[in-house]
């Protein structure tokens, strides 16, 4: 060791009053890291987020194990814990992919394999980009075309209410929206620090969100008994008992429901608009399942359309932002990362810093920026691609659709287990009996017991669910999330797997 | 006015005690908002980023003016703020660009207008991917193979020194691999607020996300007189004041510089190493410009290969993240949003934390992870696409060497302008002389005589340009950054106006 670790140690050790270095076997001094557990930024700490949580790193951990030939009960893993379309056999859309492969290598638009509306598509995205290359930057709020489109089908969505593509941000899917939107709400200290009024069970990413923000997650239980609505009297007690220790200032919906998969009704909404008005709250909906819609009788209805409808009182007042994204209802484009928020009666200052923040990241991937064109700009009735692209999205969607309905009815027949009907988005949430003797074996060994019976489930037949406990939900209630994705055949065997599992683990811990 | 809004303007005025409503002409109530500039995040507010700041505002303003036939003293604007290579001309590289379009759409994997090499990597990253689709989420640190193949590369450019992909996390471009470190990082109050060192002159994007985290900047200054290089003693400088109002955690080096262009010597990146382990720093290196190394004399020394060549007692103890992305060098992809990172030495528990927070984003754009796999894993001599690919490579980085020198030589003509070697990056970082007066005028106006400088620039010539100041610079000089981007005709066309102009002005003020 030469003079300046000497004299290194002599300066730390003054500067902290303790020793920092040990000798190694190898003769080399260890020092204390500079970051550490300890040191680290504590909002971090806090962050949880199940979706891809401890079970999910087991789950990967045990096919590892499958593919070295570890003997196990089964021989593949099946994941249900995240709404991973692709990666559970859905097809993209082929008019998406021509585009996007002629976007990224336009040589192509010289070759007559692809059809004409294909190529339109990309040679306007590509116009639109500078130096007519989605290698360029775009405008950090997006690009201009792109946020056109995205009006125009916001206004044939919502019977032409009007929308204005300066109110439009395209986004790092909807996740990079909704972490923007909670980072320009929060602030303040102690008594005075915001809160985020979020359903549980809820989508982990809101809880995380507002753990690293340093904000304070205000909890409005969603009524299970009433297929997952919305319970004014709910919102008006967690409200009044969250104002006695902070400030609320936002209220989030995700609709349809993740991870309950109800569809609220346009009355629900109604009451929430209202709710939201009286009490001064800046409405925040996550629509990215706008399209996965499947029971009979319900519909989607969006924020922004019933806040216009309620009339002028509430369209010219109401602070609201709503979500939507590449990843979900038919496209199930998760990795392209794609996705936009629209901001309605936003105060002018505010959207000028938001337009700012949003510049510091430069801009949001332009593919995924394309392919949000292509979703909300499909081919139309006459155009070459249009039979192909409806045929291939309502099939995904009935597909989807008969998987709900198969995924409530199977659980059903299980003693012990509740399951709502499956209105929407691409998941159960069902209700989960749990024996005494094993919940309090959870409890000795630190676990949830839901997480508890997940962990079982997926060591005893290679099946990965997500805890109720990573969404919240009711004291002394237990459920999993499932997604209903998984092909039919493999979606039969899960769940007659789950069946024998909960039957199994019901007897053995009663 | 229904009942509903009498009662609500009772409440608010109750809640907030004074009026919240007001007439407006159609007869509607408005309200105060829920969020305003005095209600939300302050942290916010202080970011301020300059790359994309008033002056490129101003600069799309003129454009559309003169789409709407406005007379102006020119008839374009030549954008030079920001390095977005592909805007200015630069063409994709064409390997990369067919297994993109492969990756999108893989039918094109059944054309045979494809080389072997780009349909074997695509079907290597598609195999990676979830489903084969690149539309699916990818693990949240990203892609197994891209990560090792990313370890591969940097072990190959540093001369073998090891590299474990578990260390390697691919990122939405370098900026959030950044952003996401320096979150880690941040922590405390008043003194003992995490300081990070950066240097002045500075990327913006670091002043933004420390402004955002409420960190304290703790500027260092480059040696102007010596090429924008690092002081040792301006080190110790800084970090000793800073000591005394904060808690000074993390230093962070941009080599090859922006917006300075300097390429880093060994031995001052040596220099920066030992100070960091004596002085117990967290070291962020922003190494994006590793290939932009153009001046005779000049190599790029990565952080990581130093340190490991100093021996044990740092390689084994000094705690470094370096950065790279898909968006500058030969790529210039900046729209697809690809990057990765790579932590050494960094605490397990801490690393755990890290990769937690990274699955509550779910994952990098995955054609982003793709083309950062490309650019790790480029052709090889004997495979089909390796000579075209190092022709287009070698055209490109020679171009810039070239466009970099006739920056440099030209502005030096200029009195009044000097202006240090560009010997890597893309940038130039000339001083400005600015006459007394208009240094008054600007200050009466409330802006910085750079900026004030930089808008009449704008205004008169269409040159668009970022002042110093949205940079930093030691005070009472002055500077403004310009990217070597456009192509070579433009960019003598913006040199000259910008010698006439600077000529003109000081005439005009002197």
């Amino acid at each position: 060791m030469g003079m300046q670790s000497i004299a290194l140690s002599g300066v730390s050790e003054r500067r902290r009053g303790l020793a920092q270095e040990k000798m190694t076997e190898n003769g080399v001094f260890s020092r204390d890291k500079v970051l550490t557990i300890d040191t680290m930024n504590p909002t971090v700490k806090n962050v949880e987020y199940a979706v891809r949580g401890p079970i999910v790193q087991r789950a990967i951990q045990i096919e590892k194990e499958l593919r070295e030939g570890v003997k196990k009960p089964f021989t593949e893993v099946i994941k249900a814990n995240i709404g991973d379309a692709h990666a559970m056999g859905q097809q993209p859309i082929t008019f998406f992919r021509q585009v996007l492969a002629l976007c990224s290598y336009p040589e192509l638009l010289n070759e007559n394999m692809f059809p004409e509306d294909a190529k339109n598509r990309a040679r306007r995205i590509l116009q639109a980009c500078g130096g007519g290359s989605v290698g360029a930057y775009s405008a950090s709020q997006g690009i201009d075309c792109v946020r056109q489109d995205v009006a125009r089908y916001i206004e044939r969505r919502d019977g032409g209410v009007p929308c204005d593509p300066d109110n439009v941000y395209l986004t790092t899917g909807a996740s990079d929206g909704i972490v923007t939107m909670l980072k320009l709400l929060v602030c303040g200290e102690g008594a005075s620090r915001t809160g985020v009024m979020i359903s549980i069970p809820q989508y982990p990413l809101y809880s995380a969100a507002l753990a690293e923000l340093g904000a304070v997650q205000v909890n409005y239980y969603l009524n299970e008994e009433k297929c997952w609505s919305m319970d004014l009297s709910e919102l008006e007690r967690s409200l009044a008992e969250a104002r006695k220790h902070c400030n609320p200032k936002a209220l989030c919906i995700i609709n349809p429901g993740n991870p309950t998969g109800q569809v609220q009704s346009r009355q629900c909404i109604e009451d929430v608009i209202r709710f939201a008005a009286k009490e001064r709250l800046f409405l925040m909906a996550d629509e990215v399942y706008q399209d996965n819609v499947y029971a009979e009788g319900c519909q989607f209805h969006s924020f922004k359309k019933v806040l216009f409808e309620l009339g002028p009182e509430y369209s010219d007042n109401v602070e609201l932002a709503s979500f939507h994204s590449t990843s979900k209802c038919y496209m199930g484009e998760c990795g392209f990362r794609g996705g936009y928020m629209e901001v309605i009666n936003m105060d002018p200052e505010v959207q000028a810093q938001l337009s700012k923040l949003v510049s510091v990241r430069l801009c949001p991937p332009v593919p995924g920026q394309a392919l949000m064109d292509l979703v909300v700009n499909s081919p139309q009735p006459g155009e070459p691609s249009h039979t192909t692209f409806m045929k291939e999205r309502t099939a995904t969607l009935s597909l989807l659709a008969e998987k709900a309905k198969l995924t409530e009815q199977i659980l059903n027949t299980v003693p012990g287990i509740t399951c709502n009907p499956v209105q929407g988005a691409m998941y159960s949430f069902p209700n989960i009996s749990l024996p005494e003797k094993s919940i309090k074996e959870a409890k000795a060994l630190g676990q949830a017991p839901d997480m508890f019976y997940c962990m079982k489930l997926l060591e005893e037949t290679g099946i990965c669910l997500v805890p109720g406990s990573g969404f919240g939900q009711k004291d002394g209630t237990y459920h999993f999330r499932m997604t209903i994705l998984p092909p039919t055949d493999k979606l039969k065997i899960l769940l007659a797997k789950v069946k024998e599992f909960h039957q199994k683990f019901t007897q053995q811990y009663s």
